[in-house]
């Protein structure tokens, strides 16, 4: 990042004789995209206001606006803010091929959030973590991220929100109003977050706005640089990633014996019972407090993962939950990060999203099948590490499973399945070849228990005996509800 | 719509003995199914509360779940309520190949409001105009409809609900203490809606709910016929729809002359001024009343769509509004009723959608064309007036105009972007091929004009002088937002 380069004023002579070779070179660079395995990026933050959305709007002028993505956000909506702060923005990731252009992009958010005193210093150092990881994570999926800060200094911005509001051209909020009176503190804030933001493969490019054509001439120079660059590479240069360390705390797959005792019928149907009436009573509370939950329940094949969910959701009514059986990505999704269809699934406050099969596949099956690179599965520790302490940090509860089956009880489950018609469809050759590959994936989960049990605590379960697995998963969501209905009632 | 069936005791021994080959049959369907270009919708409503949700659970357990898709719909949420009612079940349809499964569908919604009061008498009959359009043009775009209502006396209900709230086995909201207790009136809506939609291409399924067995292996049963009736059938038969008649009044492409008198430069530019600041000032208030607006341009090829646009947006700050350019369709929209796309893009109230030509593809680019089958384009008078008539209901600001450009002006202007580097990629082989048909297409506007001015009228805008027919489209949106904004005051 270097500091802001000047604006030199420039003539409209001058302007409008570059301007048609620059909208040319944006055209080619937009249609060769189109058929390029990348998308683009392009933030338009910082506080030259009324100059970013003229830099927004010239840009649909420049590039075929038939084909450009755009969004803008303000400030979060009641809405919005049910989720985590990062999923409008995760909602409008855009696929391969196409330009997102962002007028005010999670940068802002952070910045004004921070000004206005609603975060304090330890949370908009956490934020920064996010937005780095985020930032990562699309550059590693292979987009060009072109992000523009766009300054004037004070007397300059009040001055012309003075005079837009004279003729009241433009409306603003008071948060822009805000913004141009807290002017100071948010520029301090600004430095902190684009100086840990500014990356190789993402850096910010500062510009003046006191000169109108000499700015929207410079946004479209600088992008249009960027875009015939990344699309002259084949094999752009991948961010590095953080490594997590294994946790020494956490379980392993032979410190469970998956052959539990075997329940009891009576026993059973007493304490399910009862586990029920409690989850029933707590996810109403649940509701009633604005508080989402999140369960994940990982496992070998055939361990008994769908019947654990089925006495989860018995003991809710339909509308509160929402099961995601995670399958491959499809098309649209492999279009884009990892993690895109899984922020996409998460639920608003209130409500329960069951994943059967989850972002541990990254670690698991695309790891042991070589689905995924191996740059790409290590790097998914700390992708995941970072998207769990989101939902714990928003306020989700959050569980997380493995059910744990021997080899001998998963044979028998799949001969089970076999031979009875109506199960027949549950087994696939693929299950019968991810059984000879045993040793591999022992070897993964012992490693997705060491590296992912930071944010939120794994829980091997023993499932030989599925009366006992469906009881300790009932008993753990109880739990970890309870656990975070209480940590919402002492905030 | 036969009178429910009475519930006969079905034996815990029966049921067993007939569940397996019912099973069979449902995951052969539904394997089959995925090869076919039709989804399944099913739809579980009715008194039968605690039923209902066991049949959701049991349908889960007897289909794939994992390629089973499924919602459940509760009273709106506030973020809901930003939309038109129809909204959050559009959003829900599922793609071709797939079953989805909906617990309280658009009926119970109907149902319940009316029954609270929230609904008078008239605006249920308008809603359950709505609710057949939307079942015919799911069963005209190939979907299987099944829809199920579920039955149990008051007596029984009351019974059960206490049982299970003595138990905390069931944890009921206060609508549904409400639901039990103005059962009759319930009862009466129940009726009027039913006999409705009860229509031979998706009738009414009536099942009493005092047998559990009996009724899911009902449920389970008919559901299994459908399917397999449905995959036998290559040629469904197709809904009738419902001729929308000439509006007498509606405007006439001949009666506009597109060469209007050219507007000197200075008075542009005030006149634009002026419009604008008026704009911006309404749209502020829209925000704040939370009233949202839809804004239709259509018109000739090159008859400046998007500079009319750009003058509007200019008025607007950037997170404000979306423009949507809208194309043929993709193959996930393919795989939807036409209308789909355009439900998705409506705007939350205090927000503005921008549609770059719009559902009048339909008739005619696509009649034209011949990309749409003479009854597709029939049936889609219809489809538009229904749409509109909800926006307006909702109580969006719609605004529609088509741009009307003379042939030998347009011609100038082909000619222009075929020889200015930067507005080549404007002009494609095909708006050649279209200005040879411009007598076919006279014809289809003007039908158009006739046919769907009933809910929201046209303008028509004399488009050879660029300057003037930007000042109409910003006079003709400052007005719509006007009288929405008296219209709302006075409601």
């Amino acid at each position: 990042m270097s500091e802001a380069v000047s604006a030199t004023k420039m003539t409209r002579a001058e302007y409008e004789q570059r301007v048609p070779a620059l909208r040319t070179a944006l055209l080619r660079a937009q249609d060769e995209l189109a058929e390029r395995d990348f998308p683009v990026v392009v933030t338009l933050d910082g506080p030259d206001l009324i100059g970013g959305d003229d830099v927004f709007e010239v840009l649909h002028e420049w590039f075929d606006a038939r084909f450009l993505r755009s969004d803008a956000f303000g400030p979060p909506s009641d809405a919005e803010k049910r989720f985590p702060f990062l999923w409008r923005y995760w909602n409008v990731i855009p696929p391969r091929g196409t330009i997102l252009l962002l007028r005010r992009s999670w940068t802002a958010s952070a910045i004004v959030r921070r000004t206005f005193g609603e975060l304090n210093d330890a949370e908009l150092d956490l934020r920064i973590e996010h937005l780095q990881e985020l930032e990562r994570q699309l550059v590693a999926a292979g987009a060009l991220l072109v992000k523009f800060w766009l300054h004037v200094d004070q007397a300059v911005l009040q001055s012309r929100i003075e005079k837009a509001r004279k003729r009241n051209r433009y409306a603003f909020r008071d948060e822009e109003w805000a913004i141009a009176k807290c002017y100071d503190e948010g520029r301090e804030v600004a430095r902190r977050v684009l100086a840990a933001t500014d990356q190789g493969w993402a850096p910010w490019h500062v510009l003046r706005g006191e000169d109108r054509r000499w700015r929207n001439l410079e946004v479209g120079t600088i992008l249009a640089r960027a875009l015939q660059a990344r699309l002259a590479q084949t094999q752009p240069t991948q961010p590095g990633f953080r490594t997590v360390s294994r946790a020494p705390s956490a379980p392993r797959l032979a410190q469970v014996d998956p052959r539990a005792p075997e329940l009891e019928c009576a026993d059973y149907d007493r304490q399910r019972d009862e586990l029920q009436e409690r989850f029933t009573q707590l996810t109403r509370k649940a509701e009633h407090r604005g508080l989402g939950a999140v369960l994940v329940i990982e496992g070998w094949d055939a361990a008994g993962k769908g019947g654990a969910i089925r006495r989860v959701t018995h003991a809710m009514d339909a509308q509160m939950y929402k099961i995601f059986p995670i399958r491959a990505p499809d098309e649209r999704e492999k279009s884009r990060p990892y993690m895109w269809r899984f922020w996409r699934r998460l639920p608003p406050m209130g409500r329960v999203s069951i994943f059967d099969r989850s972002w541990y596949g990254r670690v698991l099956v695309e790891r042991v099948e070589g689905f995924a690179a191996e740059p790409e599965w290590r790097a998914a520790y700390a992708e995941i590490e970072d998207f769990e302490r989101q939902l714990v940090e928003h306020g989700y509860a959050v569980y997380k499973a493995f059910l744990h089956v021997s080899e001998e009880e998963q044979l028998r489950r799949f001969e089970e399945r076999r031979d009875t018609p109506y199960k027949r469809h549950k087994l696939t050759d693929e299950d019968w070849r991810n059984r000879d590959k045993r040793g591999p994936y022992e070897a993964a989960i012992d490693e997705m228990l060491a590296r992912t049990s930071g944010a939120v605590p794994w829980h091997v379960v023993p499932a030989d005996d599925k009366r006992t697995a469906r009881l300790a998963v009932l008993r753990g969501v109880v739990d970890v509800l309870e656990r975070a209905l209480a940590r919402q009632r002492e905030s």
